[in-house]
């Protein structure tokens, strides 16, 4: 028996045939994903509610015969509603996009991966980010040769963008942060962007809809902004694989020459259409990150009530430091209560549980649960 | 204005932006995708006949609304079903598998791409392939920085494996091989196999369903090869995404320590239901594959009767080479006359035409054609 692709690498286990780089790799390893009944599965940060209606209209008889054409190469249609969708978005004053200005891709690590192909690899000086951040960043890294210099969260978990002013083949920031939930003002990115003014300053923000500030509307000014986003969270479509890149023409260009050489069809033709259909319903999109927002406060008030640490979240998880044990043995009893969250064993973060937010019912069975051991 | 992702790359522009190896880029362009009305498209080896009527019941309401969550990232059900289905397939008698010999990805290119970096990429020794194959490998090489030996085919187009017998990182050879449609008999596999038994065999089985000899029979006795497939040409489902790779343990898990640290869930959650629905229907899909079989026949006999000469073929596409005008003028006047088919502006094959074999109307549509042209 092989080593299950879910599984921690088999360490040692190699094989003549596999290239050096391959047999160095640490590949990341997802939330677990058990199928247990009655699981209460607050892990993997998925949105508790389903897609907009609109995307179940998209799956009709035709467009599921037209499955045996291949899909648009270049996801035109896609990448048009999001381009046209945040130069009409009144947070985003500013934004002037078009299609050029917008890759998209089969899920956001798709696009990270392609974005470190085209800006960070392969040359001397190391990629900068936050030494606690989207524990992906590092894979990549062993993945294409990168060096990476981790920089210090400060002691409440933020990022001090004056420590990104030295050589660097690029930085890459989550926000708001992965797993610490803290969101960044615009002007702590304007200043990472103004201080690097020759290489890519990447801005992951998969989870910005659920309170941050986005930077898509510097994307005018800062040809060296690139902003990754993914429908996975906020529009409820983790299960059909997109996301996207948006930033200046030159760098979507750079990320399309590495498609291109990748995989001309990156995106399914039902998803495509799925995600425009999730963009066009704004309104459910509100309601849906509105309820989660709310759930979320409710939540931290809870855990806080029962001596939790809570940092200030904008994402759709908390990281919550439990008063009274230590956060494995609280992981570890929840998992015998039939409730996942995430335990990282790691510094600093390996205090904390990421809980993912559920409904209100979801949440209050969590609380529930906490309270009996807590 | 920067170049659309489905043009030819722009060539001198550059971005100090870009890595040196991306600005080197030399991106696959894939067949045209027009939208023309009333256009006969046989340009793309897309399968003229839907999917299985079962692909249909996978996207019930409740599976839409299922798309909140995240895929397996392992795929095991897909992967199960098919080492299944190839267990069991009576033309197959000699295959043992498990899913621990299977690997699913986002199309064949996908699985194509990682096994570049798990076997081929950072060895001394080049990659030999025939010097007539699928276009997507020298892109590869290039994205990955491997070395390319073309080995030639000989005067039939065939691949002679003596030739095969020097030091390498690898071979890879499509069978039946694009575009020349021409099958590779196993036993010539087998010599491929027994001269390279420290280096990774890659054989691209796209079009195997056609008629050719698959060697998904071999993997038990040979840890070295490595048989990628697609469900997008016999299957049907070109726009779901969905490629394998069929091998040792040690291969797979080679390609699932690069995909799990590239992108960990690849496979559309419910495109990986259609796959398995498309392998659960195997009347269905022996009836496609008869027939394009049987219009791929009639197909060759009419053009060989208007005087083109027609390669022998056992794929989804014929290669006919007109008898009284040049590949390009008939290409330019086919598609004046709205039918789109492959032109090759290289040697050898610039002689020729790639044409798709589409329904029988389709391709009376196309000899009628021709006959006003030839």
């Amino acid at each position: 028996m092989s080593a299950s692709p879910n599984s921690p690498p088999s360490s040692g286990a190699t094989s003549k045939y596999w290239t050096p780089r391959v047999a160095a790799l640490e590949p990341y390893v997802p939330g677990e994903q058990p199928k247990t009944p009655d699981l209460l599965k607050l892990n993997t940060n998925e949105n508790p509610y389903p897609p907009s209606p609109r995307v179940a209209e998209v799956y009709s008889r035709s467009a599921i015969d037209d499955l045996r054409l291949y899909p648009d190469p270049t996801s035109t249609a896609l990448r048009s509603t999001i381009a046209a969708y945040y130069s009409a978005k009144p947070s985003h004053v500013g934004a002037s996009l078009t299609a050029d200005n917008v890759l998209v891709g089969n899920g956001s690590d798709e696009v990270l991966a392609h974005a470190f192909v085209a800006f960070f690899a392969g040359r001397d000086e190391p990629l900068l980010s936050p030494d606690i951040g989207y524990s992906f960043y590092p894979v990549y890294c062993k993945l294409y040769g990168v060096t990476l210099m981790p920089i210090a969260l400060n002691e409440r978990f933020e990022i001090d963008p004056t420590l990104y002013q030295r050589p660097n083949a690029g930085v890459i920031v989550a926000n708001p942060n992965a797993p610490t939930s803290i969101a960044m003002p615009r002007a702590s990115v304007e200043a990472l962007l103004r201080g690097n003014p020759d290489t890519v300053v990447l801005v992951d923000e998969a989870y910005v809809d659920f309170g941050a500030e986005s930077v898509v509307p510097l994307v005018d000014r800062y040809p060296n902004l690139l902003v990754v986003q993914t429908l996975s969270k906020s529009r409820s479509l983790a299960g059909a694989r997109l996301g996207f890149a948006i930033g200046s023409p030159e760098l979507i260009e750079g990320l399309t020459r590495v498609k291109d050489s990748f995989n001309s069809y990156p995106v399914d033709r039902l998803a495509e259409a799925a995600g425009i259909a999730a963009f066009e319903d704004e309104d459910y999109f509100r309601q849906c990150c509105a309820k989660i927002v709310a759930t979320r406060e409710w939540t931290t008030a809870a855990l806080t009530e029962l001596g939790c640490q809570v940092l200030p979240s904008h994402a759709n998880f908390v990281m919550a430091k439990p008063g009274s044990a230590s956060a494995r043995e609280v992981f570890e009893r929840l998992r015998a209560a039939n409730i996942v969250v995430r335990f990282f064993d790691k510094p600093r973060v390996g205090d904390f549980l990421r809980i993912t937010i559920g409904t209100d019912p979801q949440m209050k069975r969590l609380v529930g649960a906490l309270r009996e051991m807590l």
